[in-house]
């Protein structure tokens, strides 16, 4: 699954997710008093929101927490400055500066939105330190799993491991996770040990589940469950979308039982996200997502909807793991992707996803039950989910 | 220079530093009242010491440590678990329990000592989780370091990479790391939020060396100088030993300045050990030191001493660049150290060891004037840069 777990593609617009599965119309994000109350949706099935709500946070956050993560790697000795600097997009690698490519503050976003949620604007101001800290994190995460993974291209430039070698990008790693953490240990704020505590856990969930990970792709089809995929996808993705609801909700002195409800539905949500990661991975549209559709499957890789396939016991099924035995042979890419979804893998991700957003919505009514102040992170996991924006 | 300066051989005596600079005999350690004002012996000469003090020191600070290492190890993921268990010399790679091997615990001792020297019993008492959160960011490193070095000894066994693969020992690395600053944000003490930044800001400093040491073996010798190895090493050794000292400082609730003193005196003491511990690597005995003497010169290691050499405009060095720029001629060893020698490396490491463990004495003595209660830390910089027990 590899770095497409980690960072979202950009600008893509998934179908809905539909068939058996019930839709019901809601409105467009951006105006929260119109939406309908959250949790209420029945299976799942919400249809396409604008994002313009989502794409206005994400800048507000980017805005927001860029100054911290600037000033932040700004304090770190000259050559992991450089490394981080060139990782973030924010310096070409002979240390020119560079315009824009940090990703799209989608963690930052929903820590922000989790603390407004619950504790209104003076807790989002508050929490912009953590909003960087879990940033920085996902950053640390995105530089090792380069290395491990040998993934070459990442937000459309060479990644760092390439331009610095293992070794630096390994080392930019470990000082973005001791900046992280710093940035919290040095916040006055009464929140920041119990988010530092719940970053670390994450943190070692996040190596859990790239550990998962690499062991799944070297394990025969015939092994991988596709509980343990779904297990692997939430700690790699869903972790960290939890940790920054939840720490939101921290920063904004929110109850033990709504700080979990944060953490589950960023989980749910972050699944969903995977599983339609995944789906565009597979028949996504190549312009858009900045990677060639059918990449995923050229490296034969086990990623959900794949998984789902082998496990079908569909007479497409077995023909699937006669052409992944095969490795290396490309031109036949077409093929595998119609045997997947023969097999029913397409369906199931569609269906899978759509009943997870549809848990996320109950985790937020439960955490956050006053629809106008939940808009903000409904519309982000909607746009996480959907990439409409 | 590699993992030598992150994990002190074992059992060695180090001829005690001569020639030129003033010697001073000292009574022996394990008896603080008769020990002499700290920080009056002159130009760095101190006797060896018996060390009785130090290793009981140290077998109290494993025995005090191990307990929350292993509780905070064993509250990992299985797999990670596996890996940190093995690193630590605690389990065999098939997963079965070993015996020791887990080192010398100089960095808690350091810890506990410091907490000990300025806030008595009840602050070393509260200073565990520290201790052990210092002991987890050494072992971070150390599972780091190794991979991008392609170490494959640690401990007298096979590093966690050539057992488990280059990734999962990275991502056992990242999971140590967070470990520590977990321990640390879950510690109640009012220290544990600024031990934390000071633990987070040493790993930073901790990365720029392994990232200057690294580009220091791929400098041309005549591009090295003194200073930039001086510097690799404080930041490489030094930080995290001032780092172990200031930490217990402030679970003492020492002051800044007391607190700055003891970051100090560890600093200087590590680089005092690295001095040392780089003769040993190039005279040292084999038997005793379980690497082959010689070890850092048939890797062409751009050591202090040898640095040193390289420095001295004597007809040596200009032999010695000779013998370096042939790499792989490993018949002649000892002409090259004996090369070294008379290009003046010895001397020049040994009497600057003398005069950082003189540094590292008047920093002690300003961060704990009563010479009793600054026995413990004393004792412990005498046994890492002597190696006499």
């Amino acid at each position: 699954m590899g770095e497409s777990l980690m960072e979202p593609r950009t600008g893509t617009t998934l179908p809905a997710p539909g068939g058996q599965r019930g839709t019901e119309p809601r409105q467009a994000a951006g105006a929260p008093g119109r939406r309908g109350p959250i949790g209420t949706q029945g299976d799942g099935g919400v249809a396409p929101a604008e994002g313009h709500e989502a794409v206005m946070l994400l800048e507000r956050a980017r805005a927001e927490v860029d100054p911290v993560l600037r000033a932040a790697l700004g304090s770190l000795p000259g050559p992991l400055r450089r490394i981080a600097l060139y990782h973030f997009g924010w310096e070409r690698a002979d240390g020119s500066p560079a315009e824009g490519g940090s990703g799209k503050a989608i963690r930052p976003a929903l820590v922000l939105a989790a603390a407004a949620a619950l504790g209104g604007p003076e807790a989002r101001a508050g929490a912009a330190r953590a909003a960087a800290a879990v940033e920085l994190v996902h950053n640390f995460t995105l530089l090792h799993d380069d290395v491990m993974d040998r993934d070459a291209t990442r937000r459309h430039r060479p990644t760092a491991w390439t331009v610095f070698g293992d070794a630096d990008a390994i080392l930019a790693g470990d000082t973005l996770q001791a900046l992280a953490l710093r940035l919290l240990a040095q916040d006055p704020h009464p929140a920041s040990p119990a988010a530092a505590a719940r970053l670390a856990d994450c943190v070692i969930e996040l190596c859990a589940g790239q550990h998962a990970d690499t062991a799944l792709e070297r394990c025969a089809p015939a092994e991988v469950t596709l509980d343990g995929v779904l297990a692997m996808a939430e700690a790699k993705t869903g972790a960290l979308l939890g940790s920054a609801c939840a720490i939101g909700g921290l920063y904004a002195g929110a109850s033990d039982g709504e700080v979990e409800a944060l953490d589950a539905f960023g989980r749910e949500a972050g699944l969903a996200f995977q599983l339609i990661d995944d789906v565009i991975g597979i028949w996504g549209d190549p312009s858009r997502t900045g990677k060639p559709v059918g990449a995923d499957l050229a490296a034969r890789k086990k990623s959900l909807p794949v998984v789902a396939a082998f496990a079908s016991g569909t007479p497409a099924a077995a023909e699937l793991a006669g052409l992944y035995a095969r490795p290396g042979d490309e031109g036949d890419l077409d093929h595998i992707a119609l045997t997947v979804e023969r097999a029913g893998g397409r369906d199931w991700a569609q269906g899978e996803a759509a009943d997870r957003m549809a848990r996320a919505m109950q985790q937020l009514a439960r955490a956050v039950p006053d629809p106008e102040a939940a808009g903000g992170l409904l519309a982000l996991a909607e746009f996480v989910t959907r990439r409409t924006g």
